[in-house]
């Protein structure tokens, strides 16, 4: 027991200390309550699974990055690396769930990334997901989830863009690129559009034998036209795209009806990257920090079931990042703040103050009033006040020889600096009453 | 993409569908609650940390459960094993961290057990710790932290039973018997009183050639009469056992101060199987559910920071286990009821009626009502209110053609069976009306 380890935490992953964890939970509950509010259900999953169940799930890139092992039983494992593949698992695991199945899930997964500034090996993803509905209505709703999340966050600067994998390839087929490799090409470099700029992607194009000048500047321009496109509106009436295009305007009117039109725009530029999109696809962006890329991100997944042999079961998703929107909001300096330590600190000044001091700290607690005693009782009052103090608690709640003989307990206002010795039994009271007379701060600021 | 994989889950591990998920979290967030009222803040580790940090820390027994395995770098790293070693990592990494330092951690932890009824390989600890106090008020805070969690889950009969590893070394050298070999085997025999009581104990004891019959007896009568015994009482003057002695005698004293003794006792067979234990433990027994073991459990590590270069600091937790106490309220069929559907399902009947339906839904949201629109609103009336009574809502709003014109929408109240038109505007004051004024519940009762 006596060799020294150095202690260290490996790249990619991170301590929360309880100021950055407080905010971080707080957060959580938050997203928690609005995915509550717009009707989706809690799921939990495990953090390991057989490996089998998340292999080629992820496109060849990912799946190099899934941690896996041989667990004691010699079963090839992995930990999970979205929670998308798990409750396709769940979904047709458990055949008597009810569908529409609407759930969310808050959970850490993990990724063998190159750790980065904002990216990282462990992270918490919180998905919403609709199971076994086709409809445009279930694409907004898990949309309109994040957005209201977002908004309880007080985030108000941030768009969700949408796009369409088939209408964007209605796009290239209206233009007559059709062969695959060309279309995978032009796909590539359309994805770099937000990095390079429309300029540099025209030139990409236009330089490729499939596409050319005229063709890539009408794709980039019908791309950036948005739904406000004519070609894009014209798009309507082919017979491939039609389908896909009215899906995606019945989603933005959908979202526009529950007034969150502010927050939503089409932007046919994103594919995202993973296997398993078949259909609409979603990227939110921070207006004020775009450069973070996007924090929820999701899209329709309608042919994941069938991988665990399930009929054809459509469904719908948006995971919001919550580590990458942490270190954005940090970094913008607009995290919400979040209260760490105690409301009250009881001092006890002197071992026979000991017993009145603890019942009055079962009195705060039993009100729901974080409170905890000073850790020694030997202290004298000026260590116990800087303790207090330091512990960023509004009142010290001080029992010393003189109230013990009195019946009474000395209230000091610590942001206020103002003290006043009550009866013990009246103390809970006249901290409510304190705390809820309003604006006067904890000791901290 | 084609080949069909066996959804399946590995032993050990489980899958929390909505309706347990619901009660499930909705207790962590009682047990989170508590233990900030307690003056606990929260902290959070990574899941896998370097495997020598949590190596050499839990026994012979402990260290074949840790999962292992070499990272994409070739590192040898492990799953967290418990909330306390990280702990212990953190505050040697972090030597600013203010002391002494109070921290709550609610977090999953993975053990390759043999899975057993109520026993898993994956479950949630809640922890909460005081690390940089050696006072007895520190031991009691962990433990009102539990006791009040209990209580705020609405858990009444239960007792944390405190034992003192010196204390029970003291005892046993009162009684001369000091041969370390001889008093493992005591210890050992101790700690299986619960399970085939004190006959069979004193049986083994007499046995026992460095004990005998009538030290046996003594022992077995002397942890049995708890800390109102005369012996254990008199040790209080011996040397070794006095510190110890009187180390317990205040941890219990505070929590009798704090209203708590109902919920405490003496127990000095315990002695909590960790490596790292170095004085009081604790164990924590549903009265009504015995056999389900220790649902909360903990005591002081004060060499355990050493090991991570520190100075000696001293340490106390407790951790409540909280996949086991769910098992144990649900077996006895005391798991609070926690909903998982929406209160309001808006019906539109007819698309005409969907921009409506999805406005009074925004508001119904915006209000912090849970609420959702019917998956398509090309259903008829009566599959629209199939659907919202499966969902378990308590009213639906119904938008249908005479509603759209004339400006109002239809409320009907599934739980009584009343139902009636509202402007549109008035939809949410009288959902929340309706909702306030109590008892009539959900339509899934």
């Amino acid at each position: 027991m006596d060799r020294t380890i150095e202690p260290r935490v490996l790249k990619g992953f991170r301590d929360f200390l309880p100021k950055e964890e407080a905010r971080r939970s707080a957060m959580l509950r938050t997203i928690a309550q609005a995915f509550e509010t717009c009707g989706f259900a809690p799921l939990q999953t495990p953090a390991i699974e057989y490996l089998d169940i998340l292999a080629g799930k992820y496109g060849d890139e990912g799946e190099k990055l899934l941690y896996q092992f041989r667990d004691h039983g010699e079963r090839d494992v992995a930990l999970r690396y979205d929670l998308t593949v798990p409750l396709a698992r769940v979904v047709s695991l458990h055949r008597d769930l009810p569908r529409p199945f609407r759930r969310y899930q808050i959970g850490t997964v993990w990724r063998a990334e190159k750790p980065a500034h904002g990216r990282f090996r462990e992270f918490v993803q919180c998905d919403a997901d609709i199971v076994g509905s086709s409809s445009p209505l279930a694409d907004a709703d898990c949309i309109a989830a994040v957005v209201l999340a977002f908004k309880a966050l007080e985030i108000q600067r941030f768009k969700v863009r949408l796009g369409h994998r088939g209408v964007l390839n209605a796009l290239l087929e209206s233009l007559q690129i059709v062969d695959p490799s060309t279309q995978v090409d032009t796909l590539r470099a359309l994805d770099r559009l937000d990095k390079i700029g429309d300029e540099a992607v025209i030139a990409i194009l236009s330089e490729h034998p499939g596409v050319g000048l005229e063709r890539g500047t009408a794709i980039v321009q019908a791309i950036r036209e948005g739904e406000t496109g004519e070609r894009l509106a014209s798009l309507g009436f082919t017979v491939g795209g039609g389908a896909a295009y009215r899906h995606l305007r019945m989603v933005s009117d959908a979202l526009e009806n529950m007034g969150l039109g502010d927050h939503v725009t089409w932007d046919l530029s994103i594919a995202r990257g993973l296997d398993y999109y078949t259909g609409t696809v979603f990227e939110t962006t921070l207006l004020d920090l775009p450069s973070v890329g996007s924090v929820a991100s999701g899209g329709r997944y309608d042919g994941l079931l069938r991988m665990f042999g399930m009929p054809e079961v459509p469904a719908v998703g948006i995971s919001i990042g919550i580590d990458r929107l942490f270190s954005a909001l940090q970094e913008m300096g607009r995290l919400p703040d979040a209260p760490v330590g105690p409301v009250a600190v009881v001092c006890p000044v002197g071992e026979e103050a000991l017993p009145r001091s603890l019942h009055v700290l079962a009195d705060l607690r039993a009100a729901g009033i974080a409170s905890e005693v000073v850790p020694d009782p030997s202290w004298r009052l000026k260590k116990a006040l800087q303790y207090a103090a330091h512990r960023g608690a509004r009142f010290a709640l001080i029992a010393g020889e003189a109230e013990v003989a009195s019946g009474t307990v000395t209230v000091k206002d610590l942001g206020r600096g103002e003290q006043r010795a009550w009866p013990v039994s009246d103390v809970v009271r006249e901290v409510r009453k304190a705390l809820s007379a309003g604006e006067g701060g904890r000791a901290d600021g």
